[in-house]
């Protein structure tokens, strides 16, 4: 569930395979009501798919930004791209509709999650998961299970502050690298870059409209060794360098994860980030691999398919 | 086992009490040997201490700074203030010496062990444990366990970065807040402003000797309101509050606990820290203690003495 679209399908749990997948617009600005009968509207989609074809369904997992209490199911803290469904307890809205157990975390950990048994962090006991898009997300994975602290508030990894007096967060937080180093922080550098002028191949490509520019068009001025696109990815490569050397200092995991839009980037951002980590880790902590993610836009909801398997019911730490 | 001096117990480990303690210096100058001698001598000075009055010693901790393998015994990685000790197995050294088991762990782990134990953060399963000191250790209690990390190289709070284009660190980061916020830069901040000619009673105090500065004084002023060091301490409050903000956003911890001869400077200066990081901290993570520590010089050889006991050798990752 995002603010944009709800991304959906039907996952084959011992494998990860999706059978099938569909997205459907959340309509976020149409209210809480709505929202949560679009949400329904993807199930039973996904549920006729499954019949007509004897598929049995053994659980209904759901993935949202926020703070999510993953034994009651309430849906808790802030979640600036859906706030409408802040409190809302969505284990509740759809246990009467369903006749099979519903499960429900926070996205970045089922993103974690699934990359951890299908992915990029398969094999690895201890990973740092990240999603880079419009904010920054994280996943902590300890001891092959997701961390998620006292109050399943934890592995909010985009509020982890570069600069006690930086930029102001939207989360009231001073410095987050979300501000920095997420996808509209990029898209603003780069324009103010332009701007004032500078050269670069984007301005050809976007024929002076600086409305087209995208963090895609970015990323692939980088491919190509352009100047200004290089100068703006190396300044994010500092800005998430630190944040996670920081957190690889308190964690020491054996795999860093990073996914989402601007973590598709490509190996050669990769290599910069990795580079910036490993200059500013503690040296005995620097022996872990950073990984570009492997599941993409699916990993949400294969995570979301495979957390009843994967949810310690007695042990709130994890 | 620290830089100047070795503190050493007798430690009833069912209660925490201490039966006896002793320190001897360290030597650290006179090089690997003479340390190792001198940590000798402070074992045997308790064994006979223990032998005169019927004393049964079970096992023997011991606590040193850097990545410590607690499996092997190695102690790993930097260790700025007993470069020496470097890649010795302390285990191995002692384990002909000695005929009880002997175990070793980072310093500040163990003084995060001894205060969920028995100090500030009894009755918490997750706790952050920091001690201020010439340098800024960290130990993070998580399900009631010492966290690791997956090569012992976890719980490096010191060396979280808070200004990614900041003050160089001797680990080689940029920006840790053990660069801003531990004792010699208290010392040296103060001594700046004092040099500028600012009104402070510290003045008076030192009858213009800035050597005789501690931080001892400096928190001494701030008790009393005298507005240079109340601003000296803000400053620091502000450089932990972000730091620990961005740990507690990344652990979700039910406790902070602060320690060490900073850390003690009293309950006013924990309660401007945790007004810092409550300003700074996610609001679903905000619902934690800020407790100063309990156990003073005591805690790290206590947590050395109940570390045998609290080792579970088949998980790395605790």
């Amino acid at each position: 569930m995002g603010g944009t679209n709800i991304k959906s399908g039907i996952v084959e749990t011992s494998s990860g395979k999706v059978i099938t997948r569909t997205s459907l617009p959340t309509q976020t600005p149409l209210g809480r009501k709505v929202i949560i009968s679009n949400i329904k509207k993807s199930i039973n989609g996904l549920m006729e798919y499954a019949k007509k074809r004897g598929i049995k369904i053994d659980t209904i997992g759901l993935g949202c930004p926020g703070t999510v209490n993953v034994q009651t199911g309430e849906i808790m803290g802030m979640i600036p791209n859906l706030p409408q469904l802040k409190n809302v307890n969505i284990k509740n809205e759809f246990k009467r509709e369903f006749d099979v157990p519903i499960y429900i975390d926070n996205d970045a950990n089922l993103m974690g999650l699934a990359e951890h048994k299908f992915g990029a962090a398969k094999g690895f006991k201890n990973c740092l998961f990240l999603t880079i898009g419009t904010g920054i997300g994280g996943g902590i994975i300890l001891d092959g299970k997701i961390f998620r602290g006292s109050k399943y508030a934890g592995a909010e990894f985009g509020h982890t502050s570069i600069k006690y007096d930086g930029r102001k967060c939207r989360c009231g937080n001073i410095g987050c690298v979300e501000s920095y180093a997420a996808a509209p922080a990029i898209g603003e550098r780069t324009k103010s870059l332009l701007r004032k002028g500078r050269k670069s191949i984007l301005i050809n490509w976007l024929k002076g409209d600086l409305k087209k520019l995208s963090n895609k068009l970015i990323f692939e001025a980088f491919k190509k060794g352009d100047r200004l696109a290089t100068q703006v990815v190396e300044e994010v490569s500092v800005f998430l360098g630190t944040a996670i050397a920081s957190a690889v200092n308190l964690l020491n995991p054996e795999v860093v994860v990073i996914g989402g839009g601007v973590g598709e980037a490509g190996s050669k951002f990769i290599k910069i980030v990795d580079s910036q980590v490993k200059q500013r880790v503690n040296p005995s902590a620097a022996d872990f691999k950073m990984k570009q993610a492997r599941m993409g836009n699916d990993a949400g909801f294969i995570g979301a398919a495979i957390l009843g398997q994967n949810l310690s019911i007695n042990s709130p730490g994890h």
